[in-house]
């Protein structure tokens, strides 16, 4: 038995890597993770993977979408974990490529345990979450030494499952999957005290050509989006916001 | 004047960009930090930033250390944004390289600042973050479906500063630069009704070959942690610390 190359998998085992694609292109994704799929046999894809990063793959790579793209339903999560078990047993070098990062909001554990149970190898590679990265991208910063010592990170898609009380107090949010329950997530955010002249940046595909912005105020950033579709989104609330216009390049 | 083969510079025209490192190796850097490295005329890079990315870039590429090493001082940060102004308008492609991401307690406001005063070019890179990526290298996620639905990142050095009582009912905490104030931090999370039990994971170099890592409970890891150097550290609290024997890859 010998050892690849770069020492990262044993010739005639199989393994699996759940590696975190980043934001947009390959230029955010990890060097770990573009080499990675330049060596992938199997490469098991979510929605939100931008398609550049499955044109760095091997021609003879297996390409598996499990995502939910163009109003198909994506994949079980128990017909995912087979794939993984399935690919890694016959040998093959498996690239799980998540959105972001696999560790923030990202599902692993179900496939990890899937793998522990099956005995397959498998490392989780980490990626840029969109939760930090998008921010940065319209730079706006989430942390300040005045304006922000501490951000908090949140999925809102059951929004009555979270501490408002807490987070309302904290000086930014992040939030992903908030686009649907905006309105409500505004509502518990002011009943709790928060301002509603609070900053508030909704960012639209992040690092991917087709991003957007939407600056506004908590009072009024409903309005201001009413009719426009605004997932798959992160929100950012808090003063940082207001820091924008001082943060840009200047062009070129 | 032309464009240079990736178009992210123009001849003649100097050029700063503030880059995340990540965390350790290469292997963490985006395959933007990498590119931008391996064309770097001068580099000038913080303490924490691993010696493996500064041999990645030319040869005759000027490498300026500003950081806290060996006991010497770290450079002012006028110091630091003088060079920056000063070696763009030598017309110089410059990398500001800093640990993790230059947004996340990056102190990158001040050289902004200074670029745009003297109208330098300059564009912001991400970099994966200590704070999610120490704790993903150690096997334990930020987010579970049940023991995470939310997590905070703070900065410790000056816990006066921090609201702890909305701190203490956050599912999950990351906190950086929190060694030296570890028994003051844990004082206040028990004070506010954080359970004595709760567990945490205390992760020194993340990433680096000097990884460290130790694992117990608010009340008992201080005296655990005893006359050992835990700085430079990524603190996790939280529930999802006791993920970590479910979530270890078998060996190899």
């Amino acid at each position: 038995m010998s050892f690849s190359e770069n020492a990262e998998s044993i010739e005639g085992l199989g393994r699996v890597y759940l590696v975190g694609s980043g934001v947009g292109s390959v230029d955010y994704l990890t060097v770990k993770g573009q080499r990675l799929l330049n060596q992938a046999e199997v490469v098991i894809y979510d929605a939100l993977v931008d398609d550049a990063l499955l044109e760095i793959v091997p021609a003879d790579c297996l390409k598996l979408d499990v995502g939910k793209r163009g109003g198909k339903p994506s994949t079980p999560q128990a017909e995912i974990n087979g794939l993984l078990v399935k690919y890694c047993q016959q040998g093959k070098q498996v690239v799980r490529l998540k959105s972001g990062d696999p560790f923030i909001f990202g599902r692993s554990s179900s496939e990890i345990q899937a793998l522990r149970e099956a005995d397959c190898g498998f490392e989780v590679v980490p990626g840029i979450s969109s939760a930090l990265a998008a921010p940065l991208l319209m730079d706006i910063p989430l942390t300040d030494p005045v304006l922000s010592r501490c951000f908090a990170v949140f999925s809102a898609h059951e929004p009555e499952l979270l501490d408002w009380q807490s987070l309302a107090h904290l000086d930014t949010l992040a939030i992903l999957m908030g686009a649907a329950h905006l309105p409500d997530i505004i509502d518990r955010l002011i009943q709790q005290g928060r301002s509603p002249q609070t900053p508030i940046a909704i960012i639209r595909w992040a690092g991917h050509p087709e991003q957007q912005l939407w600056t506004g105020t908590l009072e009024a950033i409903v309005q201001q989006t009413a009719r426009q579709a605004l997932s798959p989104c992160v929100i950012v609330i808090g003063e940082v916001v207001r820091l924008r216009p001082f943060l840009r390049s200047p062009s070129p």
